[in-house]
């Protein structure tokens, strides 16, 4: 797992810039005989693609995703599935300031100083743009998952934006797709629209804490120990923009846990290990165990925002900066679809290194 | 990165279970001409070996390191380094019983349902013990580290155990040696001590938050998009037994942030840019800012404790378990020196990295 | 070195089937800052295109290359470079009567028996259109070379075809782009075509020998145990279509050499070791010592011949195959280029790597 | 596949110096529930070591195995297999006088241009002793093969010493293990004896060619395009000591082929296809076809004899040098229980690869 490529044996490399004529990425490692045509992975881009409300970036991209290899008569033969997108409504001249000054919280500064070079249009390479490839990239995972796990599921959804959070007893996964925040309860919705409203108009911006679950994973996934099922979901998420922590189960609050509490009690039940609680998230020593996987990501608020902050230039002179542009006033919101992206490429990634190494054979209990 | 491997270019292989003859690992890609010997690398160990006090398992081994390959006259010759660490002190009887029964919240059940088999001496490879083998691996990067970027610095020390957090106004880098909690704040050690006995006495266990800093770190280190250093740093530090939730920087509680406030703006300094906070901990993009890198991790409490728990038998037969042995009542300090290994290895091989991409020659700002 | 990628640092992804919209391929980790245009690969693309004259396939492309990433302002970013070339004259209706039966020393049987699908068209996948993508990255290689060590020349030709040699006292590295067949020696030109019309008419085809040598490449370079710059270079060149040898230096031939003959004596010249002989094909131990680099593979004859030949079909079905069709006459014409980006790409990825383990700094001689 | 780790899945991490307190590798990856001690692994190693008779060098090495993890009740557990031998016949004086000189053809100055230091003992790293690593991990290997793929086979003779040959129309499979050069010829290996006396004492060493046969190997094995079956063995067979060329199948003598002739026509038999001939070594396109699989490679004469060579010192001044010790007249005599450990290990990592991506399920034919 390194550079622009992630997974093992599923592997994804992406490439592309914000306003270079196209993005995409290569899946390689995919099973053949799949079913997969861009009606498969056009649903998932069409879910994050900007500019469908006004809490997201006003870039007009249609996002259409084509399959330029890979698939033969709508079925995957098993070689490397080329994804591209095309950009179609860069702006380059949005970004002329930011050319000679660095945002303060954004990776401007950073690129200059690992490549002496960066493209500033619209971040380069550190646009959040590249999360659409991982979007593509896991809808292809999606449909290998379907042909391989039919039961398993996976959902995102906001469990907080800035210092607003959710009620669990009001959880209801029927609404996710109810409102632009995907929060599982309809009164946040109501109250987080006024929120992020006025943070906007303020110009300013905020943070938020994705939750993803998948639920039917089969126990035994997970390679000790560098291959972790938690240590590679947790270097997925973390290579998502802007993110900045990531929690399996109970996370950084298992601190406070007493082994009585944390422990998940396990019974016999019709089909096998039942437990009595997930504070391990449905991870044991890197391994599911079969219940659902829970895993958290915090992203850290835009930094691209229309209040001055000082900075340097590349000059090294100091000065104040404005980040006009189209921008999201919580880009967390996006990251939704793109934490489920990952989930899916992660799962079907350790499914097959599972395959390849035990055979998908499972120890028997009972 | 993936299986028993960790790393790019400094690549770490680690091997051995809990009560077999000897754990170890092949430390792959060190620069060659670096001074080296056991000396070097025996005082990390000496830090993280169990029964030096009542806060950690009574298990007593000496924890010597031998060098078997890769030096030549205290000198690193750029080829494996094979680091050997015998076990001495095992007692297999103390784990009888959980060989056919799972532990709640351990690995036990995972590896089982993986493989169909498993090493229930001591939890076998999911022991803790494993790393030793990552601290004797530090030890080699911090060396490599301290003739490459000699001014480096790398602090690990507990922030939370349990309920008992510190208090940062108290914070005192010179008591972090002095108490057995590597604990930055002498009031809270005290209190920690009479907190953890408690729970020790009451057959109980907790977890605990651990950071690291490391101070000196070049700008430019990273590779995004999938080598991000905070991916990999998470990757690094989720696959540590027990961490379920890994922050850089302001790590969650970033989502509660505004754009305003998370800004870390930039000034002009005499040797470059000067930073007035440190939210991102160090790393925009995924590349080192040349800020301190900061992260913390959350270790969750150890699951055998001697509290009965409902569980199942291989057989599926529903019983209750008390786990005896010796066991680290709060495992998470002895997580504090394998951090601050981890920290290690991975700025070392992300200083090789980009070493190897870009030459090492930094873009010029002023 | 897996699947679809190849390279360490400087990792070459490849994607595309003879006959899908395109073909192409993501060059990561080339180091930023490289003066890189389209202008800089199309040449050599060109050197492979096919229907330059009769010995080559027919088909007309004008394998067009286009950057769609990775480049600003016409220098490398240090993000990945994607490359794509479209497929323009696919006739698939040629090769109709080969998706049922399986050419005889095609890949058509073994594709079907791993996967169960193929695509047919043109070989799908294992055509030796994918070598283009190589070609191209070759030129990204080779750009990066030529900033790097300034010096370097890669130069291929073909030594055998057939039963046909080249006189070594001939040897004219000026001819080289003289003839169609790349081939160093004016004489041997003219014979061979003769041969290969001979062949051709006669609905036949035939193998080669292609020698390729690297000048000027630095001594270190060359990652042992199993990143040897030869097995690195072996598995390079035997990954191009149809290899079925690889040598270094005297290759098979050491095999009857005494070790007085094979010894490569060695005195000291003005600017270092100067050596006698290089029966080594300047590496040692898999690690470079600044002598030329000599590789040569050997193409075998192009199974889609003319003549009918007995196979089966996926019925199981016996039958008789003639391959229509555009079919080069002798593939390893083509090769020649194919094989000199190989070299690039494996001389300059561990250029990078030696770069980041050792600092590119080198031992002292005198 | 690189630096000191071969393989994709089953990977093999290889450590030591010829002088050291011992050497030895980490097997990663293999299938769990596998049955193995050190006496399926220690035959293979006694195959391979010193001091059998005249005809290898005269170092008494027991290389005796010991499994340190991995391994439990006889059976492998999925985890880190570590196997070390020790070292016990070093006599490091031998060794005084090439620590400052380099010996042509050796690795010496190669190493010590890269490293700018080396472990001059024996060879250190670049000694062929590293090959007794290989031998035992494809001892684990081959415990695999024989739980996954019961009829499989693979053996190993050598078919060229110095100007020898074999005469294949008396090849006799039963005579390999009857003579001190794995000839499958019994006349020849009387011929050969005499004719590497002849060498030895005129203090001259001799190369060889060695063929590796795998028999009943699964059709499909093989990752296209830069994984291919053939990809991975040339770089495998290439990364043994003193190795300078890799044939499949015909090899480099298929470049005076016609298509006529190299067409392995196909019949269907009872179990399906047949192949009339092998020319293609058993591999199309990369992937295995069930035929067998046939890979040849040739080891150069050993460097290290008795005549003088000129040479130069690491100070620059030339001289004249003459290697006393123990060396093997052929080196390639023991290179042949090392290539089939090669061919087992790549065999076992593409199976287990191949059931990653496809499930294991072959396309059917009739």
């Amino acid at each position: 797992m390194s550079l622009n490529t992630f997974g093992h044996l599923f592997r994804v490399t992406t490439w592309g810039e914000s306003h270079g004529p196209a993005i995409g990425c290569t899946v390689d490692g995919c099973p053949p005989g799949v079913a997969l045509t861009e009606a498969d992975i056009q649903p998932w881009l069409d879910r994050r693609k900007p500019g469908q409300n006004k809490y997201t970036t006003q870039r007009k991209e249609p996002d259409e995703v084509r399959i330029l290899s890979g698939v033969y008569e709508g079925r995957t033969t098993g070689t490397p599935i080329q994804l591209m997108i095309e950009n179609t409504d860069q702006r380059s001249k949005d970004y002329g300031d930011i050319a000679q000054s660095f945002r303060p919280g954004h990776a401007d500064i950073s690129y200059h100083q690992k490549y002496g070079i960066r493209d500033p249009r619209g971040g380069g390479r550190s646009s959040a743009r590249e999360t659409a490839s991982r979007v593509a990239a896991g809808g292809v995972a999606r449909a290998a998952l379907k042909a391989l796990v039919p039961g398993l599921t996976i959902t995102g959804y906001m469990v907080q934006m800035g210092v607003m959070g959710i009620d669990r007893s009001r959880f209801d996964a029927a609404q996710i797709d109810q409102n632009p925040f995907w929060v599982p309860d309809a009164q946040a919705a109501v109250e987080w629209a006024a929120y992020l409203d006025d943070l906007r108009l303020s110009h300013n911006s905020v943070g938020a804490i994705i939750e993803v679950v998948a639920d039917g994973v089969p126990p035994g996934l997970g390679a000790p120990i560098y291959g972790k099922l938690d240590s590679d979901l947790a270097s997925a998420m973390m290579s998502i923009n802007a993110v900045k922590g990531v929690e399996i189960g109970e996370g950084m609050a298992s601190a406070a846990l007493t082994g009585v509490e944390n422990a998940d009690e396990i019974r016999m039940g019709p089909n096998g290990p039942e437990y009595l609680s997930n504070h391990a998230g449905g991870i044991l020593g890197g391994i599911s165990t079969g219940q659902q996987v829970v895993c958290r990501f915090a992203v850290k608020p835009t930094s691209s925002i229309l209040t001055p902050r000082r900075t340097i230039t590349r000059g090294g002179d100091e000065t104040d900066l404005i980040t006009k542009g189209r921008h999201d006033p919580c880009v967390g919101i996006r990251a939704v679809p793109v934490g489920e992206a990952m989930m899916a490429c992660v799962i079907l990634d350790h499914l097959l290194l599972d395959r390849g190494q035990t055979g998908g054979i499972r120890g028997q209990i009972g």
